[in-house]
């Protein structure tokens, strides 16, 4: 017998896996990641680029059978999942694998809700699709990182739709082979670029990885197929991204190790490399003699990635949640980074923007993804440094029941939702018993 | 004032051309590629891949205010642009720009029949339209030929998209910042393998190309906006899939040097490169004492293109349309090339098989593109070769109107519309004078 193909072994995985043999500590953590997905998403309900989602997607919807967070219009299936994983991500507030820096559930768990709503299916059916799909996603990423990202792929985008349709055909309960030719699929509709990062083109590239899954899912359904070495042929998907992808990071441990128990969630809504930077600039702020107004020159190192991703000029919201200079005001002036502190009044702050100038960027390449060193120069030529390894909210620093749970009470009340968020919450912490989302769905209506 | 982005210079042209100042013969190359189009999508209405793909999409339909081609039901706009476009291309029989191997207008024509249709446009705006967006698709390809394909992009689907998405901005009107962006979003949804050109997963990303190209304008159409040089910047599309673009070819003469005038039509339903090998054999056939239980040995050279995508084991009616066994035995054995040659009897035929196990392929890098030299061994010992570097079809030797109109009454037959093919083909020679799309559309539903 030949070797498994990445999508064999892959449809295999998300086919025979049972919910029953799925550890305790996973299954918390797919209920924690969809709790604060769906907090993300009813954050930014009211956002104007939510609002404009649902409205083009309302013109191309059919049977509304699925709810929008946080929205009266309810959409088909894939409307609603392109709307959810919009919102979910449009602040950067969602959740992140580090080591693939893919943000898992805005690609993926749209398409599952959605579904499930669509077809009566159980709570633990999302969350088991979830934690599958999560899990293609990230290891088809760990096996093309970090080239894919440096070279120009949204890898939240691409990666995540392989996970949206593993995760859909897991949801209809395809068999292997099915579930096989669904990831194939999804290989050749995974699309998304870091060039339009700062854009909303950004959003459609999230927005279209769980339309794709459920696309891919349903024609794998139908008996279409992909190429067996959809992913790792020579003229597949990961080549012609540019990378000869790490088979072993795919196929190495399936089923026992599980990548996406790693996820993690983001306490400030900023990209992920700059929660370090804000978490060293809260701490120097805390030391005594250090005030604004006594700071001269702030130089932030930190990796590669930091580099490329934060050192910009600010001009727009978008522009401040992955900006060095921004994060470093935020943390040494205000004090907070909350979701008001990237919005607009904020972000033309003329305090805010002065003390940006002072902040420069430096390279080092001896820090971890994920990690910062600031140095503050205060007027009195004190220098004062705080180094950062382990932001909050990190796998090594998670954040805590409690803290997703204020977390979603904060994005619930910037959705207009605030009393129901206790109602939400408790209807997310027991989905594992919800014999369907009848009860859930009503309440995000 | 910097130089314009690929996107903005794109946009300005797709907004600002003029249908008065657009060349006769090009308008004329329009009507042909569009009857050409809906030919082979008639063709094909009663393919159980078409059946398939109009039943999952017509589960995912809105309003059905679109046509599709050669069946009764209607879908939204986006479900009839994918099964327009799956039809069309699903044998292979469609047209092509031989430089970067686009197949123009099934990712594009489809987007554009289907919103006319469902806003009342008309034949002239549709027609514009399509030579618009197949000039943004043929100069983005070529911009990254012949890396991006030899990479493993099904440059049909990822650059289609991007036309795709110029034409629907000129069909809704779009300014030039709007049509812009269009093109931009584009650049976040472009996807779609070589690999999986053996399967059905190569017409979900033909077909998905015309969705995305409604989804970018719409989107553009409510103001989202993609990163000023989504195409070429350090991060963005080009450079993400491995090339960096060769910006004259995207902006060199931009108006008065039509890519889209040079597409052609196929005379056989095989991929473009093996018509020549086709034509050769046929050329051969007819020689004094060439008759195929003659022949002992069969070599087919051509260039690294040909020998890439045909030197295969033939196992299914896919496989046959792009073997250089099967184009050769077909033309040596059967003595013609139609849809039946390529279909489940001939493909399994045991004459034809035996035939194809006596061809080989050999590269023959001083042939161009699109080129074959065949050379026959006979049992007498004598050898024949047939070098055939303009084909029936290509550039050099056009499909006539009639052959394209006697093209179009075979695809009508095949699709058990033979009776309507006459008043089809009137209605789409003067597509240019119709008010809108409903004649048109009555006869082809």
């Amino acid at each position: 017998m030949p070797d498994p193909t990445a999508t064999e072994a892959l449809g295999r995985f998300v086919a025979e896996s049972r919910w029953e043999d799925v550890p305790e500590t996973l299954r918390r953590e797919a209920a924690r990641s969809l709790l604060n997905h769906v907090g993300c998403a009813l954050g930014t309900a009211r956002d104007p680029a939510v609002r404009t989602a649902l409205q083009v997607m309302h013109g191309l919807s059919g049977m509304p059978v699925a709810t929008v967070f946080g929205q009266e219009t309810r959409l088909d299936a894939m409307g609603a999942a392109f709307v959810n994983a919009v919102a979910a991500n449009l602040l950067d507030y969602d959740d992140t694998h580090l080591d693939t820096v893919i943000h898992p559930a805005a690609p993926i768990a749209p398409a599952l809700f959605a579904l499930a709503e669509q077809h009566g299916l159980s709570g633990a059916a999302v969350l088991h699709a979830f934690l599958l799909g999560g899990e293609v996603a990230c290891r088809i990423g760990n096996a093309v990182s970090p080239g894919h990202y440096a070279r120009g792929w949204h890898i939240t985008a691409t990666c995540g739709a392989f996970g949206a349709a593993a995760g859909c055909a897991r949801l209809l309960v395809l068999d292997s082979a099915r579930s096989a030719q669904a990831i194939g699929i999804a290989s050749t509709q995974a699309a998304g670029t870091v060039e339009n990062l700062p854009t909303a083109a950004k959003n459609i590239g999230v927005g279209n990885a769980p339309r794709h899954g459920i696309q891919a899912a349903l024609f794998a359904a139908a008996g279409w197929e992909a190429a067996p070495a959809a992913i790792e042929g020579a003229l597949g998907w990961a080549r012609a991204s540019g990378d000869a992808p790490d088979m072993a990071a795919i196929l190495g441990g399936l089923g026992t190790r599980w990548e996406i128990g790693r996820n993690t969630y983001k306490p400030y809504p900023a990209g992920i490399v700059f929660h370090a930077v804000i978490d060293a600039c809260l701490e120097l702020r805390a030391r005594p003699g250090v005030v604004p107004d006594a700071i001269t020159a702030v130089t932030v190192a930190g990796d590669a990635l930091l580099l490329a991703r934060g050192d910009r000029v600010v001009r727009t919201a978008r522009d401040s949640r992955v900006s060095i200079h921004h994060a470093a005001a935020l943390g040494l002036v205000r004090g907070r980074a909350g979701v008001e502190e990237f919005e607009a009044p904020a972000v033309t702050d003329p305090a805010l923007a002065a003390f940006r100038s002072r902040v420069s960027a430096v390279l080092d390449a001896g820090l971890p993804r994920g990690a910062a060193r600031v140095a503050i120069r205060l007027a009195d030529g004190r220098e004062e440094v705080a180094t950062v390894t382990t932001p909050r909210g990190s796998e090594a620093r998670p954040m805590s029941d409690a803290a997703l749970e204020a977390k979603f009470a904060e994005n619930a009340a910037l959705g207009g939702v605030a009393d129901r968020a206790a109602a939400q919450i408790e209807a997310l912490w027991t989905l594992d018993r919800a014999p369907d989302l009848s009860r859930l769905m009503a309440l995000l209506a």
